[in-house]
């Protein structure tokens, strides 16, 4: 069992090719579980995520700030409280697109 | 894809044994998502989710309010920004021990 203040857990940069300002937390991880695993990700002012594709789908949902998807060919703009559901092999970035730090979780399976 | 407001999401009684003041809302479903789902429950001031334990585990993020979590012989408080992890099988029960309304997602695998 594990109930803890996420502000508890390293913040670390990601430095994936294409990662803009991005930060990540493991929540819960395939250490501790068995399916699929959470985590926190901060993205800063102007900041966004690499524009890629993968085999695993993404269950996000948006604690602060607002943004945009870019998904294939399109743009989707989201803010606190949207939820995001991101098929597997499809390309997608979230962009911050306010002032404020974007923070969102964003769960996978583990493969 | 999906990109959405939870608030357009139903909210929905939960009417399981045992839940006292719970709704829920299916935020990303089965028919949507392979592997996994989420869902938001909402429990009114003193209220509580049954006192059970089944097959699946509990990933959980606390949104909004506070509370305990029962977890076999113990009792775990937890807050906003808390990260909760429930083993399988594991007695386990959410209860709003503050003032507000207590909101929290909590994922699943499919079975």
């Amino acid at each position: 069992m594990k109930a803890q203040d996420y502000k508890e857990m390293p913040l670390r940069p990601v430095q994936t090719d294409g990662a803009e300002s991005v930060s990540m937390r493991w929540l819960i991880s395939q250490k501790e579980a068995p399916n699929f695993v959470m985590r926190m990700f901060e993205v800063a002012k102007n900041g966004h995520t690499p524009l890629h594709s993968h085999e695993t789908e993404h269950e996000v949902f948006i604690l602060e700030g607002q943004g945009e998807l870019v998904y294939e060919n399109e743009k989707k703009p989201f803010r606190t409280g949207y939820v995001v559901y991101v098929e597997p092999n499809k390309m997608h970035q979230f962009r911050n697109t306010g002032e404020s730090t974007l923070k969102f979780i964003c769960l996978i399976p583990n493969n």
